[in-house]
């Protein structure tokens, strides 16, 4: 089993090419719940959807959120009625939103939901939210303490994120199979996600990060900083926030004790030293994932390298 | 005041015609809720919805149901999570369910819910749920025990209607303001609406039948029922299940108890004699409101009817 921990966008096209090139049934999903938000009483799952969405050939890849062709008739009649719109649900996207809280509503886990909800769409692999409690990012900025989507969304990431919380981490459980994924995985890979907000969340979650420092498997990262800045959203500003530098080697020193491999793109080939210096091995890659063809060749090649460092030592076959 | 009982399409359009003659903050609404039912798990109200549509000018008055020119993506798309979606709610007919449902989750009431709706939609009367706690209409059939929307548009009504079930009737108060509606009113009119499911219900509700009949009030109703058939919808079948006769004579016996005045069709002006002998007035007119302008001129002769007929016996001006 190779196991991804993925945030958005930039998880959901790494993954597009990792079940280009590996069977989707012996690939499993750790997926991020930190951006979980309300809207309307609808429980929204921003992360889980895009995953989804992108798997099943659905998503709306230029926009980067929703689906392809979606029309907003519901969330504009919404707005007379005085809610806030500024988070974009389409109409089709509001019918995962109402089918996954319908079933939330029936007393299904969200780990059920999201099942429920991958099979109607086709996604051949496992996607599991990281936890089925309640776990929600907060943004502490100069103005107060936000949600996430709403500084995300609402306010553009605009303001210094001047801290992050995980409201609800202490006492969240990890998701049923989330750990045994970790442990049980011929490798792991952490997609080029949001350090700070995407993976964040997953690591927090009380037993995750144990299992990734634990697990016999290889574990792999995909920088999501190329030349100093993200590749997308705000996680360049966001590290100079807290201090760090936007750099792959943050990126290696914030995952450094379960890490084993960073990946990073072909432009940053001179942090090689500095990255090994944290103690991780390095694959140099085009990162960037411009075309299905890229998404599919950095898949097999972060596949390749961590079957070649597998749990024995010893080179596999690659699947 | 003047205190309306509604059902559905009839009496919405019998309201737009007391809208056009009356001061609409002097009119409250009684609507029915024994149609309600849960779809995605969304609470919908279709009669109070269609009441609500048709006097802020946006009902799809050709289809007789929801929102003029919406569209169905939302539910197009809810069809590929399993759903059944026999029951049409378009997309901007969703936003006003999942408005409902949010400040339902939240802990209102269906009276303030529908408020709140009413009044973001420019509904210039009061509409007032006849219950805020639980009621709803089922039909048993020869195949069984059905929710109403299950009968009525599921099944397009085919089945005959052994018997018209209130679930939790007995247990249903009337909701603020219900009973002083009726007591307090200077006329009260029952729109043309089936009285065995949609105005049926309403007088179920323990305290509403016998506020009618004691009511200082005069109260009149419109029959639904013109030349032995239904102006629209099963009504003139139920009846006969039910071993009534399809007739304006049927409609003043069922609700003899407490009117005063039955409103009949000039093509059904034969029948004065036999309502008369049930111990009601009888007001002839055109009842069909086949345009605006018959819709108010019926509005106009009823009030004007029941304006000459008020509780001290004299005359009053007309509003």
């Amino acid at each position: 089993m190779i196991t991804v921990l993925a945030g958005g966008v930039g998880a959901a096209r790494f993954l597009q090419g990792l079940l280009a090139v590996h069977d989707p049934a012996d690939v499993t999903i750790i997926s991020n719940v930190g951006d979980d938000a309300e809207f309307f009483g609808l429980h929204v799952s921003p992360d889980i959807d895009i995953v989804l969405y992108h798997l099943a050939g659905l998503a709306d890849e230029e926009r980067g959120f929703g689906l392809r062709g979606d029309t907003f008739h519901t969330l504009d009649a919404l707005a007379r009625f005085g809610y806030d719109t500024w988070f974009r649900l389409g109409d089709r996207d509001l019918a995962t939103c109402v089918t996954r809280s319908d079933l939330l509503g029936r007393g299904r886990t969200l780990s059920e939901a999201t099942a429920e909800v991958a099979r109607a769409l086709g996604v051949p692999a496992a996607v599991l939210p990281v936890t089925d409690d309640r776990l929600r990012t907060r943004i502490r900025t100069d103005a107060g303490l936000l949600d996430f989507q709403e500084w995300f969304v609402r306010g553009g990431a605009r303001d210094p994120a001047r801290e992050i919380i995980f409201d609800g981490v202490e006492s969240a459980r990890p998701a049923p199979g989330v750990l045994q994924a970790i442990r049980q995985a011929r490798a792991v890979v952490v997609a080029p996600s949001n350090p700070l907000v995407s993976i964040g969340p997953m690591l927090a979650v009380p037993g995750v990060r144990e299992a990734l420092a634990e697990t016999p498997a290889k574990v792999a990262a995909v920088s999501p900083i190329v030349g100093g800045a993200a590749i997308k959203g705000p996680l360049a500003n966001m590290l100079r926030d807290q201090g760090l530098e936007a750099s792959a080697v943050t990126i290696a020193r914030l995952y450094q004790d379960f890490l084993d491999l960073l990946v990073i793109d072909s432009a940053d080939a001179e942090l090689w030293n500095d990255i090994e210096a944290e103690g991780l091995e390095v694959l140099v890659a085009d990162t960037i994932m411009a075309s299905m063809e890229k998404k599919a060749a950095l898949a097999r090649i972060v596949l390749r390298t961590l079957d070649a460092r597998g749990p024995t030592g010893s080179p596999r076959a690659e699947q």
